[in-house]
Protein backbone atom coordinates (compact mmCIF):
# COMPACT_ATOMS: atom_id res chain seq x y z
CA UNK A 1 0.00 0.00 0.00
CA UNK A 2 1.70 3.32 -1.26
CA UNK A 3 0.74 5.76 1.40
CA UNK A 4 1.18 9.79 1.01
CA UNK A 5 3.17 10.32 4.49
CA UNK A 6 5.71 7.73 3.29
CA UNK A 7 9.16 9.27 2.21
CA UNK A 8 10.49 8.53 -0.74
CA UNK A 9 13.84 6.41 -0.93
CA UNK A 10 16.38 7.64 -3.04
CA UNK A 11 19.32 5.91 -3.50
CA UNK A 12 23.26 6.04 -4.93
CA UNK A 13 26.59 4.01 -4.76
CA UNK A 14 27.85 6.84 -2.38
CA UNK A 15 26.82 10.58 -1.82
CA UNK A 16 26.58 12.02 -5.52
CA UNK A 17 22.62 10.70 -5.43
CA UNK A 18 22.46 14.21 -2.94
CA UNK A 19 22.55 16.45 -6.03
CA UNK A 20 19.28 14.28 -6.74
CA UNK A 21 18.06 14.59 -3.32
CA UNK A 22 18.42 18.28 -3.47
CA UNK A 23 16.39 18.79 -6.58
CA UNK A 24 13.44 16.85 -5.17
CA UNK A 25 13.47 18.97 -1.92
CA UNK A 26 13.75 21.90 -3.95
CA UNK A 27 10.88 21.00 -5.99
CA UNK A 28 8.70 19.02 -3.33
CA UNK A 29 9.87 20.47 0.10
CA UNK A 30 7.15 18.40 1.90
CA UNK A 31 8.46 14.96 1.01
CA UNK A 32 10.18 12.97 3.78
CA UNK A 33 13.41 10.96 1.98
CA UNK A 34 15.55 8.46 3.15
CA UNK A 35 18.61 8.52 1.28
CA UNK A 36 20.82 5.24 0.85
CA UNK A 37 24.54 5.76 -0.08
CA UNK A 38 25.93 2.09 -0.66
CA UNK A 39 29.36 3.75 0.25
CA UNK A 40 30.61 0.33 1.18
CA UNK A 41 30.67 -0.64 -2.26
CA UNK A 42 31.10 2.33 -3.68
CA UNK A 43 31.86 3.17 -7.01
CA UNK A 44 29.93 1.18 -8.97
CA UNK A 45 31.07 2.25 -12.08
CA UNK A 46 34.32 -0.23 -12.85
CA UNK A 47 32.22 -3.05 -11.80
CA UNK A 48 30.14 -5.53 -13.77
CA UNK A 49 26.94 -4.66 -14.27
CA UNK A 50 25.66 -7.90 -13.24
CA UNK A 51 26.83 -7.51 -9.77
CA UNK A 52 25.33 -3.81 -9.89
CA UNK A 53 22.30 -5.59 -11.07
CA UNK A 54 22.14 -7.32 -7.34
CA UNK A 55 23.26 -4.85 -5.66
CA UNK A 56 20.42 -2.45 -6.52
CA UNK A 57 17.80 -5.47 -6.25
CA UNK A 58 19.12 -5.31 -2.67
CA UNK A 59 18.87 -2.06 -1.96
CA UNK A 60 14.72 -1.59 -3.19
CA UNK A 61 14.29 -4.65 -0.99
CA UNK A 62 15.63 -2.64 1.72
CA UNK A 63 13.95 0.40 1.18
CA UNK A 64 10.89 -1.15 0.26
CA UNK A 65 10.83 -3.10 3.79
CA UNK A 66 11.14 0.99 5.47
CA UNK A 67 7.92 1.27 3.71
CA UNK A 68 9.06 3.95 0.91
CA UNK A 69 6.07 5.01 -1.47
CA UNK A 70 8.55 5.60 -4.41
CA UNK A 71 12.03 4.83 -5.09
CA UNK A 72 14.53 6.77 -7.19
CA UNK A 73 17.96 4.89 -8.52
CA UNK A 74 20.10 8.37 -7.98
CA UNK A 75 23.11 7.05 -9.81
CA UNK A 76 23.51 6.80 -13.76
CA UNK A 77 25.34 2.81 -13.38
CA UNK A 78 22.64 1.58 -10.63
CA UNK A 79 19.76 2.97 -13.91
CA UNK A 80 21.67 1.06 -16.58
CA UNK A 81 22.40 -2.15 -15.02
CA UNK A 82 19.08 -2.72 -12.37
CA UNK A 83 16.32 -0.05 -13.23
CA UNK A 84 14.43 -3.23 -15.08
CA UNK A 85 14.94 -6.01 -12.47
CA UNK A 86 13.53 -3.77 -9.55
CA UNK A 87 11.06 -2.70 -12.24
CA UNK A 88 10.19 -6.20 -12.42
CA UNK A 89 10.76 -7.34 -9.20
CA UNK A 90 8.99 -5.51 -7.20
CA UNK A 91 5.50 -4.84 -8.63
CA UNK A 92 3.86 -2.85 -6.38
CA UNK A 93 6.68 0.19 -5.93
CA UNK A 94 6.73 3.12 -8.57
CA UNK A 95 10.63 2.99 -9.58
CA UNK A 96 12.61 5.25 -11.87
CA UNK A 97 16.18 6.31 -12.54
CA UNK A 98 17.97 8.97 -13.74
CA UNK A 99 18.73 8.44 -17.50
CA UNK A 100 15.01 8.75 -19.19
CA UNK A 101 14.28 12.07 -17.71
CA UNK A 102 17.65 13.47 -18.63
CA UNK A 103 17.23 12.10 -22.26
CA UNK A 104 13.69 13.57 -22.64
CA UNK A 105 14.56 16.87 -21.31
CA UNK A 106 17.03 16.86 -23.97
CA UNK A 107 14.61 15.42 -27.00
CA UNK A 108 12.39 18.41 -25.73
CA UNK A 109 15.05 20.87 -25.79
CA UNK A 110 17.00 20.31 -28.33
CA UNK A 111 16.64 22.30 -32.25
CA UNK A 112 19.37 20.60 -33.79
CA UNK A 113 18.98 17.11 -33.15
CA UNK A 114 22.67 17.16 -31.91
CA UNK A 115 22.89 16.51 -28.26
CA UNK A 116 25.52 15.87 -25.86
CA UNK A 117 26.04 13.18 -23.25
CA UNK A 118 29.22 13.39 -20.57
CA UNK A 119 29.49 10.38 -17.60
CA UNK A 120 31.92 8.50 -15.89
CA UNK A 121 33.66 5.21 -18.60
CA UNK A 122 30.81 2.76 -17.50
CA UNK A 123 27.49 5.18 -18.04
CA UNK A 124 28.99 6.25 -21.41
CA UNK A 125 29.56 2.87 -22.42
CA UNK A 126 26.57 1.83 -21.55
CA UNK A 127 25.04 4.17 -24.48
CA UNK A 128 22.05 4.64 -22.03
CA UNK A 129 21.59 7.91 -22.49
CA UNK A 130 22.05 7.61 -26.55
CA UNK A 131 19.56 4.04 -26.39
CA UNK A 132 16.84 6.69 -24.55
CA UNK A 133 17.66 9.48 -26.61
CA UNK A 134 16.76 7.32 -30.29
CA UNK A 135 13.34 6.39 -28.35
CA UNK A 136 12.49 10.12 -28.14
CA UNK A 137 13.48 11.25 -31.78
CA UNK A 138 15.12 8.17 -33.68
CA UNK A 139 17.65 10.89 -35.50
CA UNK A 140 19.18 12.71 -32.75
CA UNK A 141 22.72 12.42 -33.19
CA UNK A 142 24.28 11.95 -30.03
CA UNK A 143 27.76 13.34 -28.60
CA UNK A 144 28.98 10.89 -25.95
CA UNK A 145 32.08 11.41 -23.98
CA UNK A 146 33.40 9.73 -20.72
CA UNK A 147 34.91 12.87 -18.47
CA UNK A 148 36.19 10.63 -15.12
CA UNK A 149 38.23 13.16 -13.80
CA UNK A 150 35.34 15.35 -13.40
CA UNK A 151 34.60 12.80 -10.21
CA UNK A 152 38.00 13.23 -8.29
CA UNK A 153 37.42 17.32 -8.38
CA UNK A 154 33.83 17.41 -7.57
CA UNK A 155 34.99 15.11 -4.35
CA UNK A 156 38.13 17.35 -3.72
CA UNK A 157 35.17 20.04 -3.64
CA UNK A 158 37.95 21.67 -6.96
CA UNK A 159 34.85 22.68 -8.39
CA UNK A 160 36.39 26.65 -10.14
CA UNK A 161 39.89 27.78 -10.90
CA UNK A 162 42.55 27.26 -13.48
CA UNK A 163 42.38 23.53 -13.37
CA UNK A 164 39.27 22.20 -13.52
CA UNK A 165 38.65 25.06 -16.30
CA UNK A 166 41.79 23.08 -18.28
CA UNK A 167 40.60 19.64 -17.47
CA UNK A 168 36.95 21.01 -18.84
CA UNK A 169 37.84 22.93 -21.74
CA UNK A 170 39.83 19.90 -23.02
CA UNK A 171 37.26 17.71 -22.45
CA UNK A 172 34.72 19.95 -23.81
CA UNK A 173 36.08 21.65 -26.68
CA UNK A 174 35.16 18.82 -29.32
CA UNK A 175 31.73 18.78 -28.06
CA UNK A 176 31.26 22.47 -28.68
CA UNK A 177 32.97 21.92 -31.94
CA UNK A 178 30.51 18.98 -33.13
CA UNK A 179 27.74 21.73 -33.06
CA UNK A 180 25.86 20.42 -30.02
CA UNK A 181 22.85 22.44 -28.65
CA UNK A 182 22.01 20.41 -25.89
CA UNK A 183 24.34 19.08 -23.58
CA UNK A 184 23.37 16.21 -20.76
CA UNK A 185 24.90 16.20 -17.44
CA UNK A 186 24.73 11.81 -17.11
CA UNK A 187 26.80 11.77 -13.71
CA UNK A 188 25.29 12.83 -10.42
CA UNK A 189 28.55 14.31 -9.46
CA UNK A 190 28.58 16.94 -12.01
CA UNK A 191 25.58 19.44 -11.68
CA UNK A 192 28.73 21.17 -8.63
CA UNK A 193 30.38 21.54 -11.77
CA UNK A 194 27.71 23.58 -14.07
CA UNK A 195 28.97 27.29 -13.70
CA UNK A 196 32.38 26.04 -15.07
CA UNK A 197 30.73 23.45 -18.06
CA UNK A 198 28.37 26.33 -18.86
CA UNK A 199 30.94 28.97 -18.93
CA UNK A 200 32.82 27.09 -21.42
CA UNK A 201 29.84 25.58 -23.81
CA UNK A 202 28.65 29.57 -23.64
CA UNK A 203 24.52 30.78 -24.57
CA UNK A 204 24.17 28.58 -27.42
CA UNK A 205 24.22 25.11 -25.44
CA UNK A 206 21.60 24.59 -22.82
CA UNK A 207 23.20 22.11 -20.34
CA UNK A 208 20.81 19.64 -19.09
CA UNK A 209 21.03 18.20 -15.39
CA UNK A 210 19.70 14.84 -14.85
CA UNK A 211 19.29 15.52 -11.22
CA UNK A 212 16.77 18.26 -11.73
CA UNK A 213 14.97 16.59 -14.17
CA UNK A 214 14.67 13.32 -12.14
CA UNK A 215 13.23 15.62 -9.46
CA UNK A 216 10.45 16.64 -11.50
CA UNK A 217 9.53 13.47 -13.02
CA UNK A 218 9.19 12.38 -9.34
CA UNK A 219 6.76 15.23 -8.73
CA UNK A 220 4.98 14.52 -11.85
CA UNK A 221 4.63 11.14 -10.80
CA UNK A 222 3.31 11.71 -7.04
CA UNK A 223 1.05 14.13 -8.36
CA UNK A 224 -0.93 11.88 -11.09
CA UNK A 225 -0.67 9.32 -8.36
CA UNK A 226 -2.36 11.57 -5.60
CA UNK A 227 0.68 10.68 -3.29
CA UNK A 228 2.11 14.00 -2.72
CA UNK A 229 2.53 14.55 1.21
CA UNK A 230 0.48 17.80 2.28
CA UNK A 231 1.83 17.81 5.75
CA UNK A 232 5.04 20.20 6.89
CA UNK A 233 8.18 19.03 8.71
CA UNK A 234 9.37 16.26 6.73
CA UNK A 235 12.02 13.97 7.76
CA UNK A 236 15.31 13.41 6.44
CA UNK A 237 17.31 10.09 6.88
CA UNK A 238 20.60 9.40 6.12
CA UNK A 239 22.08 5.36 5.91
CA UNK A 240 25.47 4.58 4.83
CA UNK A 241 26.85 0.75 4.38
CA UNK A 242 30.76 2.49 4.62
CA UNK A 243 32.14 5.13 7.02
CA UNK A 244 29.29 8.05 8.79
CA UNK A 245 31.71 10.26 8.91
CA UNK A 246 33.00 10.27 5.52
CA UNK A 247 29.65 10.22 4.12
CA UNK A 248 28.83 13.62 6.68
CA UNK A 249 31.95 15.29 5.41
CA UNK A 250 31.60 14.69 1.51
CA UNK A 251 27.03 14.85 1.91
CA UNK A 252 27.84 18.14 2.84
CA UNK A 253 28.85 19.11 -0.96
CA UNK A 254 27.02 17.79 -2.82
CA UNK A 255 23.70 18.44 -1.12
CA UNK A 256 24.56 21.71 -0.29
CA UNK A 257 23.34 21.60 3.35
CA UNK A 258 24.80 20.28 6.94
CA UNK A 259 23.89 16.62 7.17
CA UNK A 260 23.47 15.94 11.28
CA UNK A 261 23.35 12.36 11.31
CA UNK A 262 23.94 8.98 9.26
CA UNK A 263 23.14 5.96 10.29
CA UNK A 264 25.25 2.88 9.31
CA UNK A 265 23.31 0.17 8.07
CA UNK A 266 24.88 -3.59 6.72
CA UNK A 267 22.63 -5.04 4.31
CA UNK A 268 21.70 -8.83 5.48
CA UNK B 1 14.82 27.37 -39.13
CA UNK B 2 12.49 27.36 -36.64
CA UNK B 3 10.28 30.72 -35.62
CA UNK B 4 7.92 31.57 -33.03
CA UNK B 5 5.53 32.97 -34.84
CA UNK B 6 5.25 30.56 -37.18
CA UNK B 7 2.33 27.60 -36.64
CA UNK B 8 2.21 23.73 -35.03
CA UNK B 9 1.77 21.59 -38.19
CA UNK B 10 -1.11 18.71 -36.86
CA UNK B 11 -2.64 16.32 -38.67
CA UNK B 12 -4.48 13.36 -39.17
CA UNK B 13 -5.97 10.86 -41.90
CA UNK B 14 -9.42 12.62 -41.03
CA UNK B 15 -11.26 14.80 -38.52
CA UNK B 16 -10.24 12.53 -35.44
CA UNK B 17 -6.99 14.62 -34.92
CA UNK B 18 -9.02 17.81 -34.06
CA UNK B 19 -9.60 16.68 -30.21
CA UNK B 20 -5.75 17.11 -30.63
CA UNK B 21 -5.88 20.35 -31.79
CA UNK B 22 -8.30 21.18 -29.54
CA UNK B 23 -6.04 20.46 -26.02
CA UNK B 24 -3.40 22.20 -28.07
CA UNK B 25 -5.81 25.45 -28.68
CA UNK B 26 -6.74 25.02 -24.43
CA UNK B 27 -2.92 24.79 -23.22
CA UNK B 28 -1.32 27.33 -25.51
CA UNK B 29 -3.52 30.03 -27.07
CA UNK B 30 -1.35 31.85 -28.64
CA UNK B 31 -0.15 29.08 -31.05
CA UNK B 32 -1.53 29.15 -34.94
CA UNK B 33 -1.94 26.08 -36.23
CA UNK B 34 -2.11 24.76 -39.95
CA UNK B 35 -4.17 21.47 -39.26
CA UNK B 36 -4.17 19.12 -41.90
CA UNK B 37 -7.11 16.46 -42.46
CA UNK B 38 -6.27 13.50 -45.13
CA UNK B 39 -9.69 13.17 -45.57
CA UNK B 40 -9.79 11.44 -48.92
CA UNK B 41 -7.52 8.69 -47.80
CA UNK B 42 -9.49 8.37 -44.36
CA UNK B 43 -9.45 5.86 -42.40
CA UNK B 44 -5.77 5.08 -42.21
CA UNK B 45 -6.88 2.02 -39.92
CA UNK B 46 -7.11 -0.75 -42.43
CA UNK B 47 -4.24 0.29 -44.81
CA UNK B 48 -1.17 -1.31 -45.06
CA UNK B 49 1.67 0.31 -42.42
CA UNK B 50 4.24 1.08 -45.38
CA UNK B 51 1.25 2.40 -46.97
CA UNK B 52 0.57 4.91 -44.26
CA UNK B 53 3.82 5.37 -43.32
CA UNK B 54 4.36 7.29 -47.35
CA UNK B 55 1.23 9.44 -46.47
CA UNK B 56 2.82 10.45 -43.17
CA UNK B 57 6.07 11.64 -44.87
CA UNK B 58 4.35 13.10 -47.86
CA UNK B 59 1.96 14.97 -45.30
CA UNK B 60 4.73 16.08 -43.21
CA UNK B 61 7.09 17.33 -46.44
CA UNK B 62 3.86 19.49 -46.98
CA UNK B 63 3.40 20.89 -43.75
CA UNK B 64 7.26 21.74 -43.95
CA UNK B 65 6.95 23.42 -46.76
CA UNK B 66 4.51 26.04 -44.99
CA UNK B 67 7.38 26.85 -42.38
CA UNK B 68 5.53 24.76 -39.38
CA UNK B 69 7.80 25.25 -36.13
CA UNK B 70 7.13 21.80 -34.97
CA UNK B 71 4.30 18.52 -36.21
CA UNK B 72 2.45 16.73 -34.27
CA UNK B 73 0.66 13.48 -35.73
CA UNK B 74 -2.29 13.56 -34.26
CA UNK B 75 -3.43 10.00 -35.18
CA UNK B 76 -2.41 6.81 -33.46
CA UNK B 77 -1.85 4.91 -36.90
CA UNK B 78 0.02 7.44 -38.16
CA UNK B 79 2.51 7.82 -35.33
CA UNK B 80 2.73 4.05 -35.28
CA UNK B 81 3.25 3.83 -39.01
CA UNK B 82 5.15 6.92 -39.41
CA UNK B 83 6.86 8.89 -36.64
CA UNK B 84 10.59 7.31 -36.91
CA UNK B 85 10.92 7.61 -40.46
CA UNK B 86 9.13 11.25 -40.26
CA UNK B 87 11.88 11.98 -37.38
CA UNK B 88 14.41 10.41 -39.40
CA UNK B 89 13.96 12.40 -42.89
CA UNK B 90 12.64 15.76 -41.35
CA UNK B 91 16.14 16.15 -39.01
CA UNK B 92 15.31 19.85 -38.94
CA UNK B 93 11.90 19.84 -37.55
CA UNK B 94 10.32 18.46 -34.32
CA UNK B 95 8.06 15.64 -34.82
CA UNK B 96 5.84 13.88 -31.96
CA UNK B 97 3.23 11.25 -32.16
CA UNK B 98 0.38 11.06 -29.51
CA UNK B 99 1.41 7.49 -28.36
CA UNK B 100 4.19 8.13 -26.05
CA UNK B 101 2.54 11.06 -24.14
CA UNK B 102 -0.63 8.75 -23.53
CA UNK B 103 1.88 5.59 -22.35
CA UNK B 104 4.02 8.10 -20.44
CA UNK B 105 0.97 9.68 -18.52
CA UNK B 106 -0.17 6.05 -17.71
CA UNK B 107 3.06 4.95 -16.19
CA UNK B 108 3.16 8.34 -14.50
CA UNK B 109 -0.34 7.57 -12.83
CA UNK B 110 -0.85 3.92 -12.11
CA UNK B 111 -0.53 2.53 -8.62
CA UNK B 112 -1.02 -1.02 -9.77
CA UNK B 113 0.89 -1.45 -12.99
CA UNK B 114 -2.15 -2.62 -14.90
CA UNK B 115 -3.39 -0.42 -17.88
CA UNK B 116 -6.11 -0.51 -19.98
CA UNK B 117 -5.82 0.75 -23.44
CA UNK B 118 -8.65 0.77 -26.10
CA UNK B 119 -7.81 1.92 -29.61
CA UNK B 120 -9.37 1.10 -33.08
CA UNK B 121 -8.52 -2.46 -34.43
CA UNK B 122 -5.28 -1.24 -36.33
CA UNK B 123 -3.53 0.89 -33.36
CA UNK B 124 -3.91 -2.03 -30.78
CA UNK B 125 -2.92 -4.81 -32.81
CA UNK B 126 0.06 -2.84 -33.86
CA UNK B 127 0.98 -3.14 -30.06
CA UNK B 128 2.47 0.45 -30.13
CA UNK B 129 0.91 1.62 -26.50
CA UNK B 130 2.40 -1.59 -25.03
CA UNK B 131 5.90 -1.57 -26.32
CA UNK B 132 5.58 2.22 -25.60
CA UNK B 133 4.48 1.63 -21.88
CA UNK B 134 7.58 -1.33 -21.12
CA UNK B 135 9.92 1.31 -22.45
CA UNK B 136 8.88 3.72 -18.98
CA UNK B 137 8.30 0.26 -16.50
CA UNK B 138 8.81 -3.30 -18.16
CA UNK B 139 6.55 -4.51 -15.76
CA UNK B 140 3.23 -3.07 -16.32
CA UNK B 141 0.88 -5.12 -17.26
CA UNK B 142 -1.74 -3.99 -20.38
CA UNK B 143 -4.90 -4.85 -21.21
CA UNK B 144 -5.72 -3.66 -24.91
CA UNK B 145 -8.62 -3.93 -26.58
CA UNK B 146 -10.00 -3.45 -29.70
CA UNK B 147 -12.93 -1.24 -29.69
CA UNK B 148 -14.06 -0.10 -33.04
CA UNK B 149 -17.71 0.43 -32.87
CA UNK B 150 -16.73 3.66 -31.00
CA UNK B 151 -15.71 5.69 -33.80
CA UNK B 152 -19.15 5.66 -35.92
CA UNK B 153 -20.68 6.33 -32.74
CA UNK B 154 -19.03 9.50 -32.14
CA UNK B 155 -18.92 10.32 -36.23
CA UNK B 156 -22.98 10.02 -35.79
CA UNK B 157 -22.87 12.72 -32.86
CA UNK B 158 -24.06 9.99 -30.86
CA UNK B 159 -21.46 10.34 -27.45
CA UNK B 160 -24.78 9.70 -24.84
CA UNK B 161 -27.44 7.77 -24.41
CA UNK B 162 -28.94 3.83 -23.52
CA UNK B 163 -27.31 2.70 -27.33
CA UNK B 164 -23.43 3.99 -26.62
CA UNK B 165 -23.71 2.82 -23.41
CA UNK B 166 -24.60 -0.66 -23.90
CA UNK B 167 -21.89 -1.06 -26.44
CA UNK B 168 -19.14 0.67 -23.73
CA UNK B 169 -20.01 -1.13 -21.13
CA UNK B 170 -20.03 -4.80 -22.96
CA UNK B 171 -16.16 -3.14 -24.44
CA UNK B 172 -15.34 -2.03 -21.07
CA UNK B 173 -16.28 -4.64 -18.43
CA UNK B 174 -13.24 -6.96 -18.85
CA UNK B 175 -10.97 -3.77 -18.89
CA UNK B 176 -12.73 -3.17 -15.52
CA UNK B 177 -12.68 -7.01 -14.17
CA UNK B 178 -8.92 -7.04 -14.93
CA UNK B 179 -8.34 -4.34 -12.06
CA UNK B 180 -6.62 -2.22 -14.14
CA UNK B 181 -6.47 1.16 -12.55
CA UNK B 182 -5.77 3.33 -15.44
CA UNK B 183 -7.24 3.32 -19.17
CA UNK B 184 -5.78 5.10 -22.06
CA UNK B 185 -8.15 6.61 -24.91
CA UNK B 186 -5.88 5.92 -27.89
CA UNK B 187 -7.68 6.59 -30.37
CA UNK B 188 -8.30 10.71 -31.34
CA UNK B 189 -12.37 10.13 -31.48
CA UNK B 190 -12.43 8.94 -27.90
CA UNK B 191 -11.93 11.69 -25.62
CA UNK B 192 -15.75 12.74 -27.10
CA UNK B 193 -16.93 9.46 -25.15
CA UNK B 194 -14.84 10.35 -22.11
CA UNK B 195 -18.61 10.75 -19.72
CA UNK B 196 -19.69 7.21 -21.13
CA UNK B 197 -16.32 5.99 -20.20
CA UNK B 198 -15.33 6.97 -17.31
CA UNK B 199 -19.40 6.91 -16.30
CA UNK B 200 -18.75 2.93 -16.51
CA UNK B 201 -15.07 2.61 -15.33
CA UNK B 202 -15.84 4.37 -12.48
CA UNK B 203 -13.53 6.43 -9.57
CA UNK B 204 -11.33 3.83 -9.37
CA UNK B 205 -9.40 4.44 -13.12
CA UNK B 206 -7.88 7.45 -14.41
CA UNK B 207 -8.91 7.26 -17.85
CA UNK B 208 -6.17 9.11 -19.48
CA UNK B 209 -6.47 11.00 -22.84
CA UNK B 210 -3.87 11.33 -25.73
CA UNK B 211 -5.18 14.15 -26.89
CA UNK B 212 -4.54 15.85 -23.75
CA UNK B 213 -0.92 14.25 -22.82
CA UNK B 214 0.30 15.11 -26.19
CA UNK B 215 -0.84 18.81 -26.06
CA UNK B 216 1.19 18.86 -22.87
CA UNK B 217 3.91 17.60 -24.77
CA UNK B 218 3.78 20.28 -27.05
CA UNK B 219 3.68 22.76 -24.69
CA UNK B 220 6.81 21.02 -22.82
CA UNK B 221 8.75 21.35 -26.34
CA UNK B 222 7.93 24.73 -27.65
CA UNK B 223 8.93 25.90 -24.11
CA UNK B 224 12.21 24.05 -23.89
CA UNK B 225 13.07 25.11 -27.46
CA UNK B 226 12.04 28.72 -26.39
CA UNK B 227 9.71 28.52 -29.74
CA UNK B 228 6.33 29.62 -27.69
CA UNK B 229 4.78 32.74 -29.53
CA UNK B 230 4.24 35.29 -27.57
CA UNK B 231 0.96 37.59 -29.84
CA UNK B 232 -2.27 36.95 -29.58
CA UNK B 233 -4.48 36.80 -32.73
CA UNK B 234 -3.41 32.87 -33.47
CA UNK B 235 -4.29 32.49 -37.20
CA UNK B 236 -5.95 29.04 -37.71
CA UNK B 237 -5.87 27.37 -41.16
CA UNK B 238 -7.77 23.96 -41.99
CA UNK B 239 -6.88 21.72 -44.93
CA UNK B 240 -8.64 19.06 -46.50
CA UNK B 241 -7.54 16.94 -49.06
CA UNK B 242 -11.00 15.59 -49.39
CA UNK B 243 -14.67 17.46 -49.18
CA UNK B 244 -14.50 20.47 -47.26
CA UNK B 245 -18.45 20.77 -46.36
CA UNK B 246 -17.82 17.28 -44.83
CA UNK B 247 -15.02 18.50 -42.95
CA UNK B 248 -16.65 21.37 -41.82
CA UNK B 249 -19.86 19.47 -40.26
CA UNK B 250 -17.50 16.73 -38.83
CA UNK B 251 -15.05 18.94 -37.66
CA UNK B 252 -17.29 21.24 -35.22
CA UNK B 253 -18.19 17.91 -33.52
CA UNK B 254 -14.35 17.26 -32.82
CA UNK B 255 -13.00 20.75 -32.33
CA UNK B 256 -16.02 21.59 -30.43
CA UNK B 257 -16.60 25.17 -32.16
CA UNK B 258 -17.51 26.21 -35.33
CA UNK B 259 -14.88 25.96 -38.80
CA UNK B 260 -15.67 28.48 -41.06
CA UNK B 261 -13.28 27.59 -43.88
CA UNK B 262 -11.97 24.71 -45.07
CA UNK B 263 -9.24 24.67 -48.04
CA UNK B 264 -8.81 21.89 -50.09
CA UNK B 265 -5.43 20.81 -51.13
CA UNK B 266 -3.90 18.67 -54.05
CA UNK B 267 -1.05 16.42 -52.68
CA UNK B 268 1.63 16.84 -55.26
Amino acid sequence: MLLKDNPIGVFDSGVGGLTVLREIIDALPNESVIYFGDTARCPYGPRDLKEVERFVLEIVDFLSRQGVKMVVIACNTGTAAGLVSAQKEFKNLPIIGVIKPGAQAAFETTKNKKVGVIGTVGTISSSSYHKALLEFDASIEVFAKATPEFVDFVERGEVEGAKIEEVARSYLEPLKAAGIDSLILGCTHYPLLYPVIKKIMGDGVEVISSAKETAREVKNILERKALLRNSSNPVYRFLSTGDPQEFLRLGRLFLGKEITQVEKVILK
